[in-house]
């Protein structure tokens, strides 16, 4: 059984901490005890790890009223380097950050159709991963050499097995049981943090997003795939397999639509961008918004027609908002969350006005006790929140290691690059 | 935000002890560290805190091979009395448990049609209530004159403000904004603890049924209403505005057939009693299984004709199945919990022939890895298990109440029947 321990609840106020500091720099530890209700002695322990981690730093006194001049710590950007994979159906997408998490150094890889099989996907990211540190190295003024890439976060849509770092399974290419982050081992020298792009989208959220300081939330991906990614008493909800927040194969139409699950009615038939593009195939056939087989296209296309008010546009944007709300008001009747966040691309390509018609079919459908506690709102994080998420599990990996173990000597990037 | 905090931590350490000796008495401090993973100091100090609120008592020791004699403790069941009260549509079942949670006296009140105002429950309640305490204080040999009522937990269906101690919204009376702990504190003259079914539920199976030990765990109530009690990282999962649960009124069969809650093709309108005596109409209208008006006289029919083999009831089991398992898989899906329990009235009637063919449905929708992680059982709890988690409510209040302030003087069970 999973309770808490002493050990957790310790990691889980180094992770408040750091976040405090990453939100507010300079800060005092007499303002993080206050922030985050830790005891002064807590806060001054866990600031005294993230000295000796170097993931902070002394930045000098301000002035209190009266008392001792009071100490003032930073994140220590330049401190370590963290590396966020983003794989996903037609591409690989890597961003560096500093311990800032401000990025760095972005790099793309395409995936052709076919490319899908695990090594051509492995070495896509190798290349991308390469890259950034390559380009981070050689970088002006960022404190090149006093970087240490930390570790790579991954994230790899579909089922995962995080101890054995393995995809159980992965619709989009039939992926059944790779061994992931062995293959991946073999082409990255850095430590790696696999899961998928779910749980990067709402640890992102849940440190630099719309989930901050939210106790239960939800961030819902809409993308090709969409699914939610469960925050729940302050920490992410995995499930007991790491398998939680497969909304996208909830049922939403008994016997309805099929869906690539193999099953009927799911979500994600509705909601995903071909069910959007079905949506739009049911609303106007011939419709030159329609890009047929370029998901991407259509979906931008709908996003501008109906900022401009196209009929056609809005009438999709309603279809699609009517399903997505009845699916969002089962979470808030089941959950009972403080915010849902609309995450991914489809969410940000369709922006404002999808969000005012979901609000408006949640509004409908949920009961009213749970709707008056929940915010529904677009992610705030203006970067790729996968990459930005799978960059965190990374940071979490090297604060949990704090006691655990010596710290992996990290890889200085110059060495590397050379 | 909710974080956890040292106190959390210690107060659901302190009701793991007790779940353990509860479970098992008489049984070494030893024996709970080594159940428990929690270190024997802990486990010394948390029994030493039971020891004084008299909850349990020490009763000798065993010998271990060598050392010194282990102290044995065991429930003190004489040490306390608990009152669980559980308020449905047409009924108020009141039970009184000693703390070993032995059922000691029960009491049931009916509602009658039109005695749905607030002040007829409450009448029923205070009555029931105190027809259970006279019976325990006339009681034989059960220690009445040591006995102490430490508490009252009520279950009221609906939505409940827990901290201002009222019902929201209960759809079945149209209830709304009843200050109903008020209301019950002028009759019934001990510490009460309200909350609603589906929590009730889930408490009862987490301490004493099919959830204990498990970290993600989803109780299932299926009765008149259904909903789910939600058990997510070892701790009740309530929702910011303690709404969550509310699974029955989750979306099936988008636009489908109305529900009470005002909107279409909700769970419960599937698989509720009412939603199952549909299927047997729209099986076979003029079956003599169907008691128009009365859904536990035609549930019970139901129940009694599927065990004989019966071909409509067989159908309809399996039609409810069909719609129980789909909405069963979203919660696989979503959660990813090691167990589902399908508990109250209804599960109880349809029994094993419901379970395997909820069982089959599943495993038809569910996805194959958060499927393989997830049981699906029965409640195994002989009694009414929301009377029971009611009084587990009154139990944990209790136990929360230590350090945090002097424990409530408690009633003792002879004055009051004087």
């Amino acid at each position: 059984m999973k309770r808490g321990t002493s050990r957790d609840i310790r990691t889980a106020n180094r992770y408040e901490v750091l976040r405090q500091i990453i939100a507010e720099s300079p800060t005092s530890r007499q303002e993080l005890a206050a922030t985050t209700g830790l005891s002064l002695a807590t806060v001054a322990t866990l600031v005294g790890e993230l000295l000796d981690l170097r993931m902070i730093t002394e930045v000098g006194f301000e002035e209190s009223a009266g008392g001792r001049p009071r100490g003032l710590v930073a994140v220590n950007a330049a401190g370590g380097a963290l590396i966020g994979v983003d794989i996903a159906e037609t591409y690989v997408h890597v961003e560096l950050f500093d311990l800032g998490l401000n990025v760095l150094a972005r790099a793309d890889e395409e995936l052709r159709p076919g490319e899908n099989r695990p090594e051509h996907v492995v070495a896509r990211v190798a290349d991308a991963v390469g890259a950034v540190v390559a380009r981070a190295g050689d970088g002006d003024g960022a404190g090149a050499g006093d970087e240490r890439v930390l570790g790579v976060g991954v994230s790899m849509p579909g089922q995962l097995d995080r101890d054995a770092g393995t995809t159980e399974y992965a619709s989009n290419w039939d992926w059944h049981d790779v061994p992931l982050r062995e293959l991946l081992a073999e082409r990255v020298p850095y430590p790696l943090y696999l899961d998928n792009p779910l749980r990067a989208g709402a640890v992102a959220e849940l440190w630099f997003g719309a989930a901050r300081g939210r106790g239960d939330a939800v961030v819902v991906t809409l993308g090709t795939g969409v699914g939610a990614g469960l925050v729940l008493g302050g920490g992410l909800h995995r499930g007991v397999s790491n398998s939680a927040g497969e909304w996208g194969h909830t049922t939403l139409v008994l016997d309805g639509r099929p869906c690539i699950c193999g099953n009927r009615g799911c979500v994600e038939a509705y909601v995903g961008a071909p069910g959007i593009m079905q949506h739009l195939r049911e609303t106007s056939p011939d419709s030159p918004l329609l890009r047929p087989g370029d998901q991407t296209a259509t979906i931008g296309a709908l996003g501008r027609a109906v900022a401009a008010g196209d009929p056609v546009a809005v009438e999709v944007v309603r279809r699609t908002a009517r399903c997505l709300g009845a699916a969002i008001a089962d979470l808030v009747n089941l959950l009972n969350p403080e915010v849902i966040v609309l995450s991914s691309w489809v969410a940000a390509a369709l922006g404002e006005p999808l969000l005012a018609e979901v609000r408006g079919a949640v509004a409908e459908r949920a009961l009213r006790r749970p709707l008056a506690a929940t915010a529904i709102v677009l992610s705030p994080i203006p970067t790729d929140p996968v990459s930005l998420g799978a960059a965190t599990f990374a940071l979490e990996g090297a604060l949990e290691s704090v006691g655990q173990r010596t710290p992996r000597r990290p890889v200085p990037l110059k060495s590397r690059t050379a």
